[in-house]
Formats: structure tokens, sequence, C-alpha cells
């Protein structure tokens, strides 16, 4: 089912943006893992708004664990976790309700769900669902991290005008530091003034990221329908906004030869190496043991402070109107943490299948 | 697992490329559709190796259907399906043995099957495999077309220096005559002169597909991860070969702004439908109505016909070495009918899963 | 996953005995069945202790619905319930700590979590957590009722000395007038009096269930894996305590012979019924239309009052200890909703997986 | 999906009586077992009929392995075996076309499949279909056996006037041999006088069947949805006959007390041991160490070979019909390897769970 991600591990996210609560409730985490709920709260509180220029609403997001943590350490049973909602603004959407806002999910989710669905703000669609993901995330990341000397990090490699080259071997060595700051790329302040430009303009804008993952392991994934590829997209795919997943050279292999394009091995130290990584650490589905790196291409905010015209589902005319409330004028800040807490998943995963359930 | 694609339907592919056959099963479809078998052999025969000039390699892919089917329909139990290997020269490999081929999978293979995978030609991991998702697709495709008045077709957006636009609203609808073209573009001449100074080279070269189908109502698919790009990402990602997806403007979405990548309704003959189509048919995951179309990113074959120098696991050192045997200089013209089944088995699972077994 | 139920639905229980709740998410259940909270607060009631002498355990289980309802109907996305856990005494729980109790769960979960298990209580163990299934199992119950006039009920059919016998048609047409009683049998007062002096001798009892379902029409279910007894025995394992599942006639098939145990067809008033139901309403894994019958074997409370000697595990020796706290003599009188709620969740999963997510 | 198994291993069994062929693929073994064929053959030797007396066709099954074993190992990649039917006697059936053969699934399936299920025999609701399930089982015996000295056996403990005590402890020890028995008790000749008089009657007869597994060692298997019981009896219950699953003192716990039931623990040789095994080997769903041991309740055979009424769906008339062909009168002693095959499966799997694909 759509908001149950079964693999290895089953993690379900849960709840409505004007409901009570969001949350999630992660399965098959092994047990004894420690657990730092202050980094749970970090990852939060890099996905939440306000944390920038990006929204001005403010969310304290806190995490209630309600099971799967004892004594700090993971138990081996389901982990749930819940954020109760605050702040939410309802009446913002009432003037619109019945009105096909474009490019939401509001009119299929009206076919599929026969007009039942919650309809305040985005209801089970909103972004906020993706909370649970970055909690789920963080677990499955320190849940990595005992066993690997993991490095993570994104960065920005197109912002509407703005761009930079893909990752260099020296950028992903610094590839965490990316993680400290809000807007992770080479020139921070260039993006900052167009983001705001835009904002002023009561637009929003797209963008194209860039993650690497260094420390894993060769060996992990499987050919097929498992193959990490396969794994982290469908993951990715699920954030909202997200319109296109590439691994390594991504759109650029278009363009190449193979004689170009191959990652020759040698040796280095008695390990067995690849000299490039055109390919994003990533084999025939498996890890090759080099930094897996992908690009993720989120599109423009839906909502946008402008007139709209739509149809107006309960007149069956078109209206023109604006969708009032707090917009982000760029979801691709927020989505940095979600982002990498899919892929902390998706290798967690994959990690598991292949040693157990109790390494 | 791996090699069963386990949704609405279940889908195993099976087999090794030297081993005696390979095949799938393919479980969940419904009772009572008629079943051509001979359609499915025309998609077979589109991706087999020599049917222009992409490949030497001569198979003869004949289709041996073991259960599933009675009269010409569909029982509702599990259709199995098998294609004997004929004409592998397995002696081609020999040389090559215990040598990590560049960007194939050998190497990580290697580590996660510790070493009893099937060494022959690529064995499992063999493009051969997409045989069985071929059969697999066509027979969704023909369910498919039991219950809507669909198009199917793809083209070459990018191939090396070779390039066209996405296709707009009127390639849409002549979507379908793309797939009688061996080479699937609007200058099928410049690309042939191409791939074949390509392969002259002993090279290979990397490349990009728009698909597009039409027919498909509003209200088919989910939010997260039943998302229809997380289905069928999950399903493109699985060909060997592919490295990226994106859908509706994908790429172009990271310059542009929300004013004009959304996709406003309007009513057309009392229907709602989008102005436009940015968003490429999916919002929130789930089809709007609108043509569901998408882009494949395939990375040059990584067989090529010139020397390289990679290291040799039981020697442990590094060895020049040429591959021997037939290579596609190009496997993205094989790619388009497995990129097309894949999209109608993640189409057609998302339809029963909302309409129910039996409809 | 072990406490997700991954099938057309996907249910996750989650919580510990001693921890801040237990709960449930149910995912896949159609949008806009009416839900009365009211109904699942009588389910609850129904499993909770001190409803009858079967335990001093006063525990006020109130539900908190947090996600997946919306004016009072189902949305179609996952529906989310959380039961605060209160007055839970864990004191009585420290004094046996690292003393392995006979039959419970104890050592193999010490073995399996390796120590990290929450020993309060049973942990996650606890048949406490059965309370997520019988609230998710008032769910399906409220829409499985939306489409078909169902009868539900349950009779002890054996307990210590007492015994009844199997239903017969009849018996079956009251079935429902049971789901009232404390006790369902024909002579709850020998049953009570029976289960007082179990209590008194500080003892437990085992016993065996019937159930009955009335009002599912034929076709639902599956050959093999998805039989209808497969499924319902799935879930009715997974209940603390079961030991025996059967169907129909159940034990009594292995003295009859076929011409005895055969449901021959008849026609009445133009309906294909069967004279008798051995079957217990299941042939080929597939309801037949008439009634389902199933009988649960559920073992005496592992927890007694009497002291026992078992292994502690910090010395390593054996001692002799007494579990201090509340026990239920039997708890089959608490199993029975929870039987009942197994019951409805798997043929309303059949039932969607037939018919589909909106039907 | 019904005729697929998806766990940590997936395994589909397909094909129909009277198709060209039946077969398995199963996926998720891991790479490097050695697989000795003939074990496999000799397993479905034990399930074939002519066997004994029980049954007059005489059917060879030759498995061609297809995919997934290489110089006699797994590879880790999907093993795919098929039988070819011969033999089959399709006309047997002719006459009885369009009558619902009283206990059999032909009524049920045809509301199901919409009259398009393979009538032919059984189609796939045949139990020539548990050949597949018998390869698969030999299959995770032999990869079982790689990591533990295992034992396995089955006996009658009732079929028809026959009974007999459930194993005791010495009896478990003399397991193993019980397998090269084609009437598996203690005294064949008393059972095959029994099935040879219901025989010469036409008629058919159900019975009782314990198995028990020595061997495994404590720490598998789950809380609740996956615990060994639940895990076996989806296994045993897709078996056609199979009609009721029981564990340890099974049937018995009904009229027991918590003191006699219980197990308690005791050190033997430094190791922690119950003294007694009332649970049949499991606790919380989870292996103790101790045998696992579980009842299995088969219907006596539907087809008989006098004459019954019933409905024949074309004329929606009662017709009195006798079922041509050959019929076992005790699908019991044919059950034994489907039954123990199954438990093979069951275990390794979540021996699997919890060691990895690569142990």
């Amino acid at each position: 089912m759509s908001s149950t991600w079964h693999s290895f591990m089953d993690l379900t996210i849960f709840g409505e943006s004007h409901g009570p609560a969001v949350g999630m409730v992660l399965h098959g985490i092994e047990p004894g893992i420690v657990i730092d709920e202050t980094k749970i709260h970090e990852q939060l509180k890099r996905r939440a708004p306000g944390k920038s220029l990006t929204s001005e609403r403010q969310e304290e997001d806190e995490l209630e664990i309600l099971s799967g943590i004892y004594q700090g350490r993971t138990t081996g049973s389901p982990v749930t976790g819940i954020i109760r909602n605050k702040n939410a603004r309802s009446e913002d959407y009432e003037s619109i309700s019945g009105w096909m806002r474009p490019s939401h999910a509001d009119y299929p989710a009206l076919v599929k769900y026969h007009g039942f669905a919650d309809p305040r703000g985005g209801g089970h669609f909103s972004g906020r669902l993706t909370a649970g993901l970055v909690a789920a995330g963080s677990i499955a990341e320190q849940a990595l991290r005992n066993h690997f000397d993991l490095s993570v990090g994104s960065h920005i490699v197109k912002l509407g005008s703005y761009s930079e080259a893909n990752w260099s071997a020296e950028d992903l060595i610094k590839s965490e530091k990316y993680r400290q700051m809000n807007i992770p790329c080479a020139d921070p302040d260039t993006v900052r003034d167009l983001i705001e430009k835009v904002r002023e303009e009561k637009d929003s804008i797209g963008g194209k990221l860039e993650t690497a993952i260094l420390g894993i392991p060769a060996g992990l994934g499987d050919p097929f329908f498992d193959s990490i590829e396969s794994r982290l997209s469908q993951l990715l795919f699920s954030i909202p906004g997200v319109k296109g997943v590439s691994f390594g050279e991504g759109e650029n292999f278009a363009g190449m030869r193979g004689s170009d394009a191959n990652d020759p091995y040698f040796l280095s130290q008695g390990q067995i190496r690849t000299r490039t990584n055109h390919n994003g650490g990533i084999l025939g589905g498996i890890t090759t043991g080099e930094a897996i790196v992908f690009q993720t291409v989120i599109k423009p905010t839906s909502s946008i402070g402008m007139a709209q015209t739509s149809v107006d589902i309960r007149l069956m005319e078109e209206k023109e109107k604006t969708i009032e409330g707090r917009h982000d004028p760029c979801i691709l800040l927020r989505a940095v943490p979600v982002i990498e807490a899919a892929a902390m998943l998706a290798i967690y995963d994959a990690y598991q299948k292949d040693t157990g359930f109790h390494d």
C-alpha cells in the first residue's frame, strides 16, 4: 500500500497536515542500536519550514517516540514516532475549497478517493508527511553509522539560472560539511538572492540536487527490481515534488561514449577500486564500494502567491483564485534532509537484507 | 527479492544468458483476457538483437507458454513463459574469465554472491533477462487495451550529438507509429550513421528516450511509495543500463518557475483537463487523465570492442584485455520495448489494485 | 516483518506493555466507510481485562485516532490509533527479571533480540498488543458490514472438562447473540465456576473456541498461499496463546470418510448451495457462500500464581520463583474479540483484493 | 498473490494438471549451496502417485532445472524447475464437465474466475501443483542441512479408526527413519488394510499427521504475523486437503492446566533447555531450540468412486454422476513430503531473515 514501504524493513508514514498528528512506524531495525533522539531532531529541524528564508511558517516538530526504543537502544520491535500538528491555519484553505489547485494532487485525489480524502491543506498528500520519513531515515542512518564510517552530503547543481558542476572526487570528501549549510552550494548568497527575488514575485522555482554517500562497501543491493537504483528511486519519487532521479553521470550518459563512461578497475593498496566513478557507485544494481552519487530534480512549488485560473469542482466552472497562506518559494532546500533520509533507508535496508536482522 | 517484482501482481524473471532458458512468471492478471501470442512475439522481436544494425547476434526468441492461458484467454492463474537459449557462444567469454569487465556487474556480483554466480556471459545479470519483462509487459498491455483505448510510443531525444525536442501534443497523438520504427526519431538516417560510426570505432554510445502513454484515465496510482513515478522508476531502473528517469518536463523543471510549470485545469466538453501537461500526467503520484510522459537515460553499452585495462581477480593484477564477441554499440534501441513493457506492467498493476482482481 | 501484516491491506501493530502506548496503523481501507468509534470501543472493551471474572487488572483502553478518518469516514489514507498505557505496575515484574518464565517468550526473545527487547511485562510480546488488532478488526468489520449482511459469533467448544458440540445450522443463525455474552457457551455458570476454581488454585486453563461468520458471498480467497485458511491461520496464530486452528469439521476430518465429509451442491431458490457444510465454507481456499466456520485452540495462560522452577539467566542457575501480579486464569475469554477481529481483517482483505481499492 | 509466497524468499508455483507443465521458481536462496538433484527426485517420488497402494496413476515426475544452479551449486539467482505433464487423461474429466464436484474447488473457482479457469482435472487447483512445493522444499532442506544437523520425520496419529499417540522424546529421535516408510506409523499393515478396504468401497478417508523437526536452534521466527506458527500454517493450509494445523500438544491444550502445560527451563550441560516440550519448540512465535512439533489434519479425498448428486451448472439442475478415473483413497500418504517441504521452506526462510542472504 502506498504509505507503507515494504521491503526488508517496513515503514509506514501516516497523518494529515491538519489532523491531530503525523508520524511513522519503522519496523525491522536490528536490536541494540543506540539512538540519539537529538540527532533525529536535528534532521527534523533541517526539514522544518522557517529554517532559512524559504518559508514563514514556524512549526516545532517535536517527535514523541511511542515504541521500539528502550533505554536509548532499539529493541528490534517497531519504532513508532508521532509529531503533533500545531499552528495549522485551516482557514487559509477554506477560500479555495473545491477549487482544483494547479499541479496539486487535488483533482486526481478527488477521483481516486471519491471525495473522501481530508481536504484541509494537502491532507495526507501534504509535504508535512515527509517528517516521518526524515525521522525514520535518521534512525536508519544511526544504525548504518554503527557499521560503517559514513559521509553524507548534498549540494545544489541547478536552481533556476544558477548552476554548478557535479561533484569531483575532492568535493565528495567534503560532502559532509554541506549538511551544516542552509543553502548547500558554492555560492549561497547568489542562490539566496535568487530565491528571495522569486518570493517577491510570488512565484516559485525548481532545482536539482546531487547527493553523495561515502563509506558503503561493495556488494549491497541486487540485480533488477531490487537494484540500488530501483530502491532509491522508489523512495525518492515518493517525496512530493521530485520529478527526476539519475545516478552517477546521470543525464550526461546520453551524450557519452562507452570508452569515456566505463569505470575500469585498478588495485589501490591491495583493494579493488575503480579509477573513475561515472556509474555513481552502482553496477548491476549492486554497490561497487565507490561513492554512491545521485541527482534529484525537484519541480517548482505548486502553491504560488499569484492568481491562477482553474476549475471549481462544485460549480464546474473556471475561477481565478489566489492560494492564501505561506508558501515556500523553493521546496528544494527543505527536501535535502528528506532525500538524504530516503537514501539512508534504502541503503540500510539493502544492508540488512544481506546480513540479516541480527548481524 | 530482486528478480521478483511484488506489487498487486507478482512478476518473477529467471534464467541465465548461457543456461537452458530464460523466462518469467506473471501472477495476478485478471481472468478472461484474450491473449494473442503473436503480439507477444512482436514485442520480443523488437527487443531481439539483429533487428537493425545494432548487433550481429541472431537470437530466435521463441516463447513457450507453460501455464495460465487456456483456449487463448488468461485463466487468473500464474502465466509462465520460457525462452530456450540457443546460439550462445560461451567460449567468447572464457578468455576474460576472472577479468573484471569495466562497468559490468562482475565485481559487485562477485562480492555479493561469493563467486557462485553463473559467470557465462552476464549470467543472471544479462540483458537477455529482459525478454521475460517484455513478454510480461505484452500481456499487461493486452489486458490494459481490453479496458482502455491506448496509444503507446517512444522516441529518441538524445543520442550522442543527436538531439530532438520533447514531444508536443501533436507528436503525442502520433506516438503509436513510432513503435513500427527501428530507430524511432525524426531523423533515423542520421542516427543510423552515428551508431554505425560508433560501431566502426569499436565504441558504444548512450542516449535518452521519451515515452508516452495516452488513454489512461485519472485516478490511478497512489501518494508516496506507490506513486506512479515510484512504481515506474522501480521497474525502469531494473533494466540494465538505465541510469536516469524523469517525468513530464523532467530535467527542465530545475530551471522553471512555478508560474510556468503549473498545469491549470479547464473544462473541455464537460471534462476536467489540464491546459498544459508539464507534470507528465501524474500529480501526487496519481494519474490526471493526461498523457503519461517520461524520459529514460541509458548509458553506453559497457561491452566495447576496444582493449581496456582492468583487474584480473585470480592474479590480483591489472591486465589489458579485449572483450570478444558481438557488442551492441547502442543498447538504447533494444531497450525501447523493454521500457514500454515496464510501463505497461506498472500501469496495469495500478489499475488492478484500484479495480480489483476481477473487475 | 513480524508486526506488520502485509497483504492487500497493511496492518502494523506496535508498542510495549509498559511503554508509552500501544496501537496500530491500518492501511488500504477503502475511502468513504462510516466508522463508528463507539463500536471500536465496544470491541476493545470485550478484550479488556476485568470485564468478567477473568482478571483483576482494570485497564481503560481509550483509543485516540490520529489519522485516516475525517468527518466520521475513512479517507483512504492510513488509519492510526493509539492507546496510552496506564496502570501498568512494572514493579510486579522486577522480582523475576532475568528469570526465564516458563512458556513465555522470555528465552527465545533473549536469543533473538540479543537482550535488547523491552523486558517490562511481556514488552512487545504482551497480549496487550492485540488491542491494536481488535481496533483494526472493528474497522474492517464496519467496512464489511457496509457491503454484506454479516453475522459473527463464537462459542466455547472445550474448556478443561467442559465441552459442547460444534455449531449446528440453527446455532449458526443465533451466533451473533453470543457476542453479548461474557462467557459465550450453553452453560456459562458451569464454565464460570470452573474458571473460578482454577483461579483459586493459582492455576490456568486452556480451551477451544468455534467461530462462525455468515453472510460472506462465494468467490473470495485464492488457491494455495492466499487461501482463506492460510490468511486466517496466519492472523490467528499471531495471537499469543493460539496453538491450533482448524476449519469446518476440523479435527473430525481425521476419522471421516469422503462419502460423509463431502458437501454436495443443490439448488435452493435458484441459488447454488451445499446441503452440508463440513468444509466450513471454504473449498480450494475460496469461499463457497456458506458459513465460514473455524476452531481455535488456546493454551492455558503461561503466567500462573504457583511457584515454578526455571533458569535465571544472570546467575545461570535454576531458581524457584512466583510470578506476582494479576493473572488471567483463562485468556480464552479475552481472546474471543481478538479472534473475531482477525477473521474480519482476513476476509475484508480478501474482499478488497478481488473488488479493488474503490469498489 | 495466491500462488506466490512472498516472505524473505519468494516461491511461485505454477501450472495446471493437464497443461504443458507444472513447476516452481524459488528466489532468495543463498549462493553456494550444494544441491543434489537426486535428493529432490527422492522427495518428488515420495509425493508421486503409485508409490504405494494409494493410487493407480503412474506419473514420472522428472524435474528439469532451468536456472539458478550452476556446477551443482545455487548461484543466488532464482531457481526454476519444471515438470512436464504426461499421461494425463483429460477424457476422464469430460463426462463431468459443468458438474460441480462435491467438496472440490469447481464452484468457488467458477465464481472467482468467471468461468475462465482451466477446467481439466483440477486445473491450477490440482494437488499436482504441490510437486513444485516439494522441489522447493527439498532445496530449502539441503540449504538448512548445510547449517544444521537436522532430523525430520512424520507419522500418522489418526487415520479413520486407527490412532497412535503423539511422539515421545524417544520417538522423536527416531523420526528420520519414518521418511523411508510408505506408511509411516507403528502398524503399517493395519493402516494398509484399512485404506485398501476404503478403496474397495470406492470411498476415501481422512487422517492426521504429526511432524517433527529436530536440530533447529533457538531464536528463529518472530512475534505476531511472522510467528513460526503463522509462517508454517500459511504454507500448510496452502496444501489442498489440509483442514487443521496445531503445534506441540495441539488439541490437548484445550483440556490442560497451565501447571501441566508449562515448559520450565533447566540447565543441561550448560545449555538452557526445557524439561518438557508441550509448546512444540515455539514460544512467542520464536524457536526455543527444542524439537518443532506440529500436527496436520487432512480431509478425505474429495474425489470418490461412488455416485454423487450435485449441480450441473450448464443445466442448472441436480444430476447424479460418478467421477471416473484414478482416485487416491487417502491423500494423507502423498501429503507427507509436501508437509515436510512446507516446513523446510518456512524454517529456512526464517533462518535467512535473521542471518541474511549471505551468511
